[in-house]
C-alpha cells in the first residue's frame, strides 16, 4: 500500500509530525556514478517555504542515504535506503484539529479506514510524503539522463490563468526540438493569481503538464500495465491532483478520427527511420511509448486549508467552525511541478527496466 | 503484464484472431450464488453488432465457466475460470494490414516490443481483450449489488454533444437519491452524431461518466493505491482512453478553495451521520472513498480505423496508404460505456476486499 | 492465491471434478518455436494411469491452447492460455467422502478456509491440478533447453530403499558431465516396494532428486528472493511435500565447515574461468546460482487414500470410518517425479528472466 | 527482492558496512499498544557478541523507529520504518577479501549478478541483515501472542549431537501442552560441540526446530501459497540455510500411509470440536492450518569463515589462499534461533491478515 513501481520500486514511509520521512529505492542499476550535488538541488526545488508562492513550512529536506551506494557514490545494485528528517514539527499548530474533520481534508476518511489517527499533522495524507518521491525520481531522472531522456515539467494554469495551448505548439513543429514553453507574460499572470489568494487566505487550483522525450518506441505494455495507465495511476497518487490526461486529452471527446490520425512518416534517419506527423497520441498507443516526445496534464485542486473560519462538523457529528492554523498553501500546483516530474521520472525508468 | 487487481485478480488472454478469449478471476469470494441470466445479459450488452451504433462484428460471447462455481451456481472461493469462444475471425480482412503501419493503432509500437505481431488482427491490442473485462466486472457488479452498492454510467458526451453538466446536477440535490440523468434530446443529438460519422466513413470521440453508489467510507489506501488512482488506472487501460477526472475534475485547476469545500453536515441517521454539503471531491478524499457517491469521467478518442484511404508510411518505411478494411467504429465510447462499468465494479470491488 | 512467478507468471483454476483445468503463462519471451510432440510427450508422462506404478484415473490429458502462439507454433509474446478437459470425472466415487473428514486430506483446513467445499473431488487441493504445472513446465523446459540449460529429475527413495548417494556421486566427478545416476537393481527395488503396497491396499513415501545443468552463474536474488527459497516454495507446493533440501542439505548439521568449504579452482576454459572443486553448495551461494550444477531433492509423504478402513470424525464430530472409494496412488512421488521436473524448470526460467 | 510477505510486508536494506540497516513494516494492523521493553530483549538475542558461542561483532542493534507508532507507543495503520544504526564497522579487516573469491561465501555469484560488490563486508549477503528481521519479528510476535498465538524455536542439532526427537515427543501427548524441551545434558553436548570448534577455529553445522500454537485453522491457501510453502521460502531465506521439513519431514520418504494417518478426533470441546490423534501432518493440511500445533525444522550449514588458511581462487583466476581475518562465528544455527523465530512469525501474522 506505500509501495510504487514494479521493477523499479519506491516503498515509503513517515507521517509528517514523526521523526523522519524516508524509504526504500530497490532495483535501482548497479553501477551508475550519482552526482549528490545536482540531486540535492532537484530535492530543494519541491521544498516548502522555497519561492514566496508556496508555504512557509521550513525543512532543509536533506536526504541522508543510508545504503545501496558506495562510498565513492557508485550505485551497489543492492536496495537504496534513506530518511529525510522532519525538522519543523509545530505540532501545536494541530491541537484544535483533532477534533473535527475539516473539509476536503482526509481527516474523516482516515478515522473511517483506521479507527486512529495522528491528529498532530497529516499523517500519510500531508504531502510532506512527496519528500520521498521527490528524492527517488531526482535519482531516477538522473539515470534517464545518462541514457538521454529528460523530464520536463511546468505550470500551465492557475486558476483562469491558462498557458497558451502548450500541446498544440508540441504538434505543429515536427523536427525542431520538443520542450515545453510558457509565455513569460503568462508567467506573471499566474504567480498573480496565485499571490492574491495568499492574501486573501484563499487557495486556488492548478494544472501541471509534463513532456518527457528521448524514450525510444517499446517501452510499455498492451493491456494491464499500459504505459499511460501507469502514468495516470502515478499522477493520481500526487495529493490534491483531480484529473489526467495525455495526448489530446479530454479534447478527443469533441474530435473527428479523420482530424486526428498521427501519420507515419519517414525521417530519412537510420537511427528512427519513422516519427508521425503529429502526436495526438501523446507519444503512447496501445500503451507502448511510439519513440514521439510522451505529452501529459496533471489538474490540481486547490488546497483545503484556507487562512479564513470553514463551517464543518466535529468529530462527535455536532456542526462545528474550523479555525485557520498550520501553513497555508495558496497553490499547491505550484509545488507539484517537481512532484509530477519526480513521478514521471520513476514511472518511466521503471517502465524501461521492465 | 496482463493481470488487474490485488485481492480481486482478473488475468486474461487472447489475441482476437485466435480460438477464444479468457481469463481467470481470483479472490472471489465463497458462498456467491450467481444469477448466469442476468450475467449474460450484462455481457451482451458491449457486443459488437448490438446497434447500429457500433461495429459489425458478431460474436456470440457467451461465456463458458470452467472453474471456481459449483453445479448449484454458488461460488467455491477458488479461481473461476473462463473463455470466451472467437467466432467470427474473417482474418482474411486483415491481410493487407501487416505490411503497414496504420495511423493511431498499436502496430509500430507491438512490432517494437515484441519483434513480432499477429497481422491477422489486433493481437492484446484488441478492443476485443474488453469482453474478458465485462465477464469479470458482471459477476463484480453482481457481488456488489448484494452489498447495495450499484455503479451506473452513461455516455455523456460524443462529439460536440456534451449531456449537460451531470456532475453539476449531483451536487445540488443532497438527500435525494443519486442518479445519472441524460436528457432524451441530447442523447438523440448524440446518436445523431454518432450515425453521421458512420456514414461518412469516419469516427468521433466521446466521454463515459460513472456514478458510484453505496460504496462505505474507509474504502481505499492513502499513498500509493489511492481509489481514484486505482479507478484512473483501470479507466487509462481501456482502448482509446485519453483521460480521466474525478470530482470536479479539470475544473479544479480554475476553482478556488473557498469555494469547493464540501463541508462536513450532521445527517441525523445513526448510520452514516455525517456527509458532505457538496461533492467536489467525487467520493473519494486522500484517496479513501468518505461515503459520498463516486463520480468520474473518461474521455475517449475517436477510432483510428477509417472508412476512408489515409496515408502513413509500411513496414519497410516506405509511404503507403491504408486502404478501409475490417470492421469501422463509428464512436467507440459507445461500448466503451459498458466497459467503464466493469472496469469500475472490479476496482471498487477488490477494494472492499483489500 | 492462484499464481507462481515474478516475471514469467504461471495463472491456474481447475476443480479435479468440473469441467476443465487451465492457466495462463505470462512473460513467456517471444519468438519462440514450440515443438508440440515433444510437449505432448512430456505431459503425458505424469499421466495418471501411465504406468502400474500409479492411480488408475485416466484422463486423455492434452491442453488445448487458446492464445499466445501464432498458428505457426512461434510464441506471441502475450499470455498463453490454455484449457486440460477433465474426461474421467466418477463423482459418483466421492458421494460419501462429502460426510466424514478423512485423514491427512484437507477436507477440514477447506470447510475452516472457505466455510464451502465442492465434495465431488479434491477441489483444488486436488494432485489434478498439477497437469496444468506439467503443461508449463514442459514449455518452459523447451525455452531452458535452447539455452542449453536441462533439468532432470529422478525418483531416488521408495519406502526404505534409497538410491545410494546421488548426491555423493555429483560430488566426486568434477569435469565429468553430471548426470543423475540410479542404480537399476535399487530402481528395481523401489518400483516392488510400491507394487507390495499398491498389493495391500496401503502407500509409502518418497524422495525425488533434481540436477539442472547449465544454469549461468548471476541466476537469482540475494535476500528475498533467494533462487533456493524460490525452489523450496515451488518444491513445497506440490502436493504430499513435506521437506527441502539442496546441495548438502540437511547433512550440512553435522557437518564442519573445514570439511565442506568448496573451493574456487580454475578451469582453463575462458568461458568459465572458475568453477568450486566439490559442490556441497548445490550450484548456489548467498541465493545466486554460481555455475555449478544446481542440485536438491523432496520428500514426499504416502498418499492418505488407501484400500483400507480408517477411522476418523464425520463433519457433524462424530467418530467415523471412511470406507476406501476413488482411485489408489501407492506411491505419488512416482508421479512427483515429472512435477518437480517441471516447477524447477518453471522456477529457473523464470529467475533467468527476471 | 527485498521485500518479504504479501500483507504484512518487510521491505529492508541495509549493507553490514554501510551507515545503517533498516527496513519498512507495511499492512501492520492499526490500533496496537506496542511494548518497547519487551521488543529490545527480544532483538537483543539475535546480537553478536551475546554470548561466548556466537561471532564477537558488537552493535548495540536498538531500533531507531521513525513512523506508524504513535508518541504513546499506538501503531497507526500506516507503514513502519526504522533503523539500525551499524556501530563496528571494522572495514580494515576486508581489505584482503576484495581480491579473493572466499568459499561457501557469496562473494563469486556477486560479481556475476551485480558486477559490482561492496568489498568493506558481505554487502546484502551478510547476515547482518537478519537484524532487519528480528525486529520485524519482535513486532509480530507481540500481535500474534494477543490472539494466544506462540512461537517458539530452539537448538535441536549441532554438529553430531541431536536434541533426540522433539517430533515425536509432540506426537505421543495430545492433551498435554505443546511446549518444545530439550534436555539440558544434550544442550550442554551441544554447547560443547561449537565451543571446540571455536577453539579450532572451525565451524560446525545445526538444525532449529520451530513450534507453534494457537493458530486457528484455515490460514493459508491452497495452491500456490501453501502455508508450509510460504514457511519453506521464508527459511531457506535465512543465511546459511540447507533444508526445510515440517511435520514428519524427511522421514515421510520411508513411511507407510496406513502408520502416519493423522485421523480426526472428537473433543467435547465446543470451540475446537476436533484434532487429530496425531500431528505427522505438522499442522498444515493441504497448504491450510488445522488448528493443531504446526512443526518444522531448518537446517543450517557451517559457517564459511574459518579461522585456518582456505585455498581458493582470486577475482583474476588464480589459485590463492584466504586467510582468517574478520569475525568468526563457529555455528550459526545458534543465532539462527532467534532469526527462525523471527521469520516464521512475520509469515504466521502475514497469512493471518491476508
Amino acid at each position: 500500500m506505500n509501495t510504487f513501481g514494479k521493477q523499479l520500486t519506491l516503498t515509503t514511509f513517515g507521517e509528517s509530525h514523526g521523526p523522519a520521512m524516508g524509504g526504500i529505492i530497490d532495483g535501482f542499476p548497479a553501477g551508475f556514478k550519482v552526482d549528490f550535488d545536482s540531486l540535492l538541488k532537484e530535492v530543494a526545488k519541491r521544498r516548502p517555504g522555497s519561492s514566496p508562492l508556496v508555504t512557509a513550512r521550513n525543512e532543509s529536506d536533506t536526504p541522508e542515504f543510508l545504503s545501496g551506494i558506495s562510498p565513492e557514490g557508485i550505485t551497489l545494485g543492492t536496495p537504496i535506503g534513506f530518511i529525510v528528517r522532519n525538522s519543523d514539527h509545530r505540532s501545536k499548530d494541530y491541537s484544535e484539529m483533532a477534533k473535527v474533520y475539516r473539509p476536503n481534508h482526509a481527516d474523516y476518511t482516515y478515522i473511517k479506514k483506521y479507527g486512529i489517527r495522528d491528529a498532530r499533522g497529516g499523517g500519510r495524507q500531508s504531502a510532506r510524503e512527496t519528500v520521498n518521491w521527490v528524492v527517488a525520481g531526482a535519482l531516477a531522472q538522473q539515470w534517464l539522463l545518462s541514457k538521454d531522456i529528460k523530464v520536463e515539467t511546468v505550470l500551465s494554469q492557475a486558476g483562469p490563468v491558462t498557458a497558451g495551448d502548450i500541446f498544440d505548439g508540441l504538434m505543429t513543429r515536427p523536427g525542431e526540438p520538443y520542450t515545453l514553453h510558457v509565455d513569460p507574460a503568462l508567467q506573471s499572470a499566474m504567480e498573480e493569481v496565485v499571490m492574491r489568494c495568499k492574501k486573501e487566505g484563499d487557495s486556488v487550483g492548478g494544472r501541471v503538464s509534463c513532456l518527457i522525450t528521448g524514450v525510444p518506441a517499446g517501452i510499455g505494455s498492451p493491456v494491464a500495465d499500459k504505459l499511460h495507465a501507469r502514468l495516470a495511476a502515478a499522477m493520481m497518487s500526487i495529493n490534491a491532483a483531480k484529473g489526467f490526461e495525455y495526448g489530446i486529452g479530454f479534447r478527443a471527446a469533441a474530435a473527428k478520427g479523420s482530424d486526428t490520425a498521427d501519420r507515419f512518416i519517414p525521417t530519412g534517419s537510420p537511427d528512427v527511420p519513422l516519427q508521425t506527423s503529429t502526436n495526438y497520441s501523446g507519444g503512447i498507443q496501445g500503451g507502448i511509448s511510439n519513440g514521439m516526445p510522451i505529452f501529459f496534464s496533471v489538474a490540481f485542486k486547490p488546497a483545503p486549508t484556507l487562512m479564513m473560519p470553514l463551517e464543518t462538523a466535529d468529530t462527535q457529528g455536532n456542526a462545528a467552525v474550523v479555525m485557520p492554523a498550520g501553513r497555508h498553501d495558496p497553490c499547491v500546483a505550484v509545488r507539484a511541478v517537481h512532484v509530477v516530474r519526480a513521478m514521471a521520472a520513476l514511472v518511466i525508468a521503471d517502465s524501461m527496466l521492465c
